[in-house]
């Protein structure tokens, strides 16, 4: 048996009789497959027990260099913050359990050193003692995961400086936290961040986050992210957009941050989450293909270049969903998919990934953000053609006690033809319900709907649950009436492009008209902007001029909407401003005139 | 013009003109639409707003009977119960709102008594007045919704028997509740029934529950709805199962409800909510198609058999979404989205209604049940080939605070082809998170997604909002292995069978095992099962036989999927029990032997 053929799923005979479920007794005949797996926790154990599940009789050996198999990283912040009280519920499964359920030959605190491809074995490190030894395979699975990116700046080594990947980590900064620390830095804005600086200022401890980009959370535009930044300034945490550490001294019992600003931030303990890099040295060392991103090459069957070699979970390339391009996208979800392919793979299943949607939640307080699908930022720097729609509902019916109010940004593909209105991607930030709607939107995706389709889905509707026209439906409506021309809608980029509002006053461009009631246009309005309510509108058409362009806008886009429909209907060149004051002031939430830099200006408004 | 011209969408200059977006000033030169529209609650609302986007010069007359339109009846019982603090939030938009922002012509208090179809007109009554006229139409909307259901027993009309329906309705009773109402019988457990239950209970009035089947919540299967059963006895609500009323009698101050089972319930108030029928007068008289359950025979775009009347909402019979078979699913959304199409096909538009999912929820104090598409007693009445699945994921990650269970059931068409696995219903039944999965499911049968897309469905994930593997995932990969033969799966109803424990013991029928602890078994399991863990299974084969079918069972199905493959793989005759103990115990919570009544059993069951 050479590699070549058992590489060819379903060719390979042995593999074929270990998952035949028709005469499974069959097996034994044969030499049983010997599969390694490198790595225990999503990716890795999900392979590891799919494996056995799919043979009795395969000699199946985890390594695992850390202490621990299968554990719940996404929990460790909120384990520092003690909103989940013990240690023993981040442990998912433990090595026993693998060895006594699933007859897998767990060995943890085993470091895999090397691949050997020609021979196919492995050289293996027992860490505790310092034992070398080899061990063959018939197929490697590779799912070590990624580690965090520790930025190269001098004191990044200096005690009280903590990245998170192990249990380990948090055990130390969870020690430094039950001690008393009084101030902290969080340096990255993403995902870790948020959660670690919410679960650090539940401890008490004076929180300031360091993060590079002019917003939180990169993944999603920045607009999308105004909301959080409210949530973090209203309690407490101190922000630094657009800085970065330089430097980290030890002053005295404490550390001290130096930003590329020039500031000094005092800290007790520095955590670190400016992301994640695959954990590829293996992979490298034994000449498999490697992304430009650092991860590992695969098929649909995640199969590395090596036929006997998969590789899943963050340190594997894999394609995103949407255009199918090679991506990097460490998800756990994702992860425990991937590891489930590859051992179907290794017994000659056909399963195949179908990528990566980047679908993901993150709470911080009592703000949800969700996104799945491609950001407005990501499809622009890939040229991709689309066409974005902003919908504020609340998550249920209004009438109902408690709603809360979310904004639902939806992107799609303007370009005709049978795929008009492809959902591209979507994001989502409020209340309760944020994560409902981005997932209902994200089956949408994989499903290949469009705008038009959400505009029928029948969703689930009692009055503490949602509403009669969900807010994926009213995203459906807007997006779908853009495309078809029902209502010409303008992006609220027009308005904010500096001197805009000189330009309209002086007749040269655009003339805003807010159709909002004069107690809300009293409130704050868009620079240059006159007021017709809707209902008087079709009264006072006489007062708009006919030469120039109108861009409707209430609060939300609906009376925007009407508004725009009858001027259109008695031929003026009009359209709507999409989704309304309320986008306007996700875009800039402080002075509307104001022209610089977008987050700094979200960060001194929110901050006053 | 003839009306056989306009029906045909899109044939009509007139109308095309109406919605041409290239040129609106052009539609005056010709005489507007004259539209009449019958009900203004959701699809008259909605038939009538649209119109107007559609065309501005639309001369559009609204006749609604009440003196409310567009009220949000499904937020009644919760006035009622204080929980929604005012009557004006039931309002969701009023006649004048329509009028100025709309430039509707809106007649609350007027009742349409005849369609003259002929010569295109109707009759109608000032209510206030008694003053009749007649009202020409070039289309007709029909919207006037159906009707609840009133027994015809001796009694009915006796004060203090209610029906819901208007907001007037909603008044009485909560004028009698606020008076200090004691006791109360609740004639129906459907969604409206349980919804007034539960608020009733929270304004301390004691409250029966007479239900005609066997099982509460009808359009749900039996066994999904044993936790809301639980719930309600929990809270002390009195239920009668299998019993219906059969009159009503003044007795003193109050009522005495006398009940089929002979039993007579004392009752302060009663209220009926055994179902709505079509209001379907007006079709009927003036000659339209009607379906068999009342429904006004309309096409895709909501045209009844005379192509100048369109009928939506509730008295319009539609096409179940799946099969594609006449309906009659009166539900808010598609309703709302009827109305809409109505009126895109009066202006030559070619919206086309997709059929209804009958997707729905209800909350009952703790427990929210959701379901979508069909149930299986409807595949099973209906003689469909479906399987089903159950799982009982928790709604979020287990490791963090706060996660709640929930049963999930899909069915699913297992017939080989290219759409084998397709999703033919779900329903869930437990706590947080129960909507959001079948709202995801939801729009995975719109998509005509199979349970093999569920498998790779990508769902977002952090611990407060879900799992790597969500409940929805979960589904996919049982399912889709029941499929594939990787777990043959005996469903529940093969120990349920009378007799089986005895046959079983005796050697005659299959063995059911039990993988769990030896404490799980002793807290409870199955009649005739024996015991061995799943972790001890591989070297204790030898107490199984191999001469009849071994059912394996844990409690929620997955240790005994994978002694399942332990068994399968070394030649054993096995199925796992679909969905465990616990699936067990939803379709018999008392005795395992039991074999009477099913719902008759969970009564007695809980209500101890």
């Amino acid at each position: 048996m050479t590699w070549r053929q058992s590489a060819s799923a379903g060719e390979d005979p042995e593999d074929r009789r270990a998952v035949s479920p028709i005469n499974p007794a069959s097996q034994s005949a044969v030499r049983p497959v010997k599969l390694l797996i490198v790595g225990g926790v999503a990716g890795g154990a999900s392979a590891a027990t799919r494996a056995r599940r799919l043979s009795e009789d395969a000699e199946i050996i985890l390594f695992e260099k850390g202490p621990d198999v299968s554990f719940a990283n996404c929990g460790m912040p909120y384990y520092a913050g003690g909103v989940i009280d013990s240690r023993e519920k981040l442990v998912v499964t433990t090595p026993e359990r693998l060895r006594r359920r699933f007859a897998i030959d767990v060995r943890t605190r085993h470091e895999v050193l090397a691949i050997d491809r020609d021979s196919r074995r492995v050289r293996v490190r027992e860490l505790e003692t310092g034992r070398e030894y080899e061990e063959s395979y018939d197929r490697l699975v590779l799912a070590p995961g990624a580690v965090p990116v520790t930025p190269e700046v001098p004191g990044i080594d200096l005690p009280g400086i903590f990245t998170l990947r192990a249990l380990e980590d948090i055990d130390h900064i969870k020690a430094g936290i039950d001690a008393g620390l009084k101030r902290a830095v969080v340096v990255g804005g993403g995902f870790i961040g948020l959660e670690f600086a919410e679960n650090l200022v539940h401890r008490g401890v004076a929180t300031t986050i360091v993060e590079l980009q002019q917003q939180l959370l990169p993944p999603l535009d920045a607009e999308m992210t105004t909301p959080i930044l409210a949530s973090l300034v209203r309690h407490d945490v101190d922000l630094r957009l657009g800085d970065s550490a330089v430097a980290f001294e030890q002053v005295g019992q404490g550390l001290e941050v130096c930003l590329a600003s020039g500031e000094r931030l005092p800290a007790g303990m520095v955590v670190v989450g400016v992301g994640v890099r695959p954990l590829n040295t293996l992979a490298v060392e034994a000449g498999l293909e490697i992304g430009p991103r650092g991860g590992v090459r695969v098929d649909e069957q995640m199969r590395t270049s090596d036929p006997a070699i998969h590789a899943v979970g963050d340190v594997a390339e894999i394609r995103e969903a949407i255009f199918g391009e090679p991506a990097q996208i460490p998800l756990a979800g994702p992860a425990n998919r991937q590891g489930r392919i590859a051992a179907d793979a290794v017994f000659g299943r056909e399963s195949r990934y179908r990528g990566t949607q980047g679908t993901s939640v993150v709470g911080v307080f009592e703000v949800t953000a969700a996104s799945t699908g491609f950001s407005e930022k990501q499809l622009r720097r890939e040229g991709r053609h689309y066409r974005k729609v902003y919908v504020h509902p609340a998550n249920h019916a209004g009438y109902y006690p408690g709603a809360e109010s979310m904004t639902l940004k939806l992107l799609f593909d303007p370009q005709p033809g049978p795929r008009q209105g492809r959902i591209l991607g979507a994001q989502a930030v409020g209340g309760h319900g944020v994560d409902k709607r981005i997932d209902v939107i994200a089956i949408a995706i994989q499903s290949g709907l469009t705008v038009y389709d959400l505009e029928e889905t029948e969703l689930a509707y009692a009055p503490q649950y949602g509403s009669a026209k969900d807010p994926v439906n009213m995203a459906g409506f807007v997006a779908a009436g853009l495309l078809r021309g029902d209502h010409p809608q303008a992006d609220m980029e027009t308005v904010l492009e500096p001197g805009f509002a000189e330009r309209s006053q002086a007749g040269e461009a655009e003339i805003p008209l807010d159709v909002r009631t004069p107690e809300e246009f009293a409130r704050g309005h868009l620079p240059a902007a006159i007021n017709i309510p809707v209902e008087e509108l079709r009264a006072r058409l006489g007062e708009l001029p006919r030469n120039r362009r109108v861009l409707c806008y209430c609060q939300v886009g609906y009376r925007g909407y009407l508004a725009t429909r009858i001027l259109l209907q008695h031929g003026f060149d009009v359209a709507n401003l999409g989704g309304g004051y309320k986008t306007f002031r996700l875009h800039c939430p402080d002075e509307p005139a104001a022209a610089d830099g977008r987050a700094t200006r979200q960060a001194a408004a929110v901050g006053r």
